[in-house]
């Protein structure tokens, strides 16, 4: 036996889910279908208008439904900050652990020519545009302490490098070999205050 | 900072699954957003569809798209046995173990008279007509080896005892594979007090 094919279909799809295996797939379908077809219903609802409606900001790349985000076009944050991460939820990270207040700018991945991820893939284009208008006067590289992440932030500097702008990393505080999406708030406040110039060596 | 409202209540709608909380969920909704849409759309479908016609089989009361399920309808089984069980996934883990080939009947919970769950809310009444019909000669109690599953399988075999039926209970005993060490107080004895003549096939 198995459940009705439908059933069957539900627990493979949850299985797109990260960290979600056979055994969690059918338990979350088991919940959903005896126990809350409410908030089964609320889910296939939200995600299928996120799915549809969050793109990208047109200015930092980051997740929103908007044109250009509420970090972009806030007026209480400097212009002449500006932090590049990897992914929105480095971004949150870093927002979480309080006491940056410039601008962002995501990558949305690193540099990863294995794959085929050039510089265009992660906006790099767009990020040189944005440095050259002018009013940034410091980007901090932070991308992930990996070793893809620390390619990245080299070719960054020394893309920007003719442009007259100071470049930083966060001090190393943050563990290496780590992702900064699971980096608790103190040591992040810590690495964003000790950051250094950047040498590109 | 958070992100947008609408990533927001996606987390929030994603937090309707077991075992998710927050940051399971934050990561959840950027895989789906960052990096399979295409698998969000296909859960979005198969979530909203089973939602709708996802019922329950009007003979067994297991999860079914079907008016009767394809174990009910099945010529291959034998009539004479019904295994009640509380639960679809208990009913597939049986299944699974593979030997069972009689019906089943689900309940769908368990006595709880303080959560107000009596026995017309588990399809009890349902049961007794089945059986009734004749055909069933033996009961199998295969409610879960806890005080609430005790308790409704006895209930359950208070309320048959004047069908001709014969009802039988899982067997108690220590689990295969496992370490008598670790075994709890009350199996042991159970296994003890249910010890077998020693055939050493």
């Amino acid at each position: 036996m198995s459940f009705s094919p439908l059933v069957e279909r539900l627990m493979e799809s949850l299985r797109v889910l990260p960290g979600v295996g056979p055994k969690t797939a059918q338990r979350m379908a088991m919940h959903l279908l005896e126990r809350d077809r409410e908030g089964g219903r609320r889910l296939v609802e939200t995600l299928g208008v996120a799915l549809e409606q969050v793109g990208y900001c047109r200015r930092c790349r980051t997740l929103t439904e908007e044109d250009v985000c509420s970090i972009c076009t806030s007026v209480r944050r400097d212009d002449d900050l500006l932090c590049v991460v990897e992914s929105p939820a480095d971004q949150l990270a870093i927002e979480e652990a309080g006491g940056y207040r410039g601008r962002y700018f995501v990558l949305h991945g690193h540099l990863s020519p294995l794959d085929g991820i050039g510089p265009e893939d992660i906006g790099l284009d767009q990020l040189e545009a944005r440095v050259a208008e002018g009013a940034v006067e410091e980007v901090v590289l932070a991308t992930n302490p990996t070793v893809e992440g620390e390619a990245t932030a080299h070719y960054i500097a020394a893309q920007l490098s003719s442009l007259d702008v100071r470049l930083s990393r966060l001090a190393y505080g943050v563990p290496m070999g780590g992702e900064l999406e699971y980096v608790d708030g103190g040591t992040l406040s810590r690495a964003f205050n000790g950051r250094l110039p950047f040498r590109g060596e």
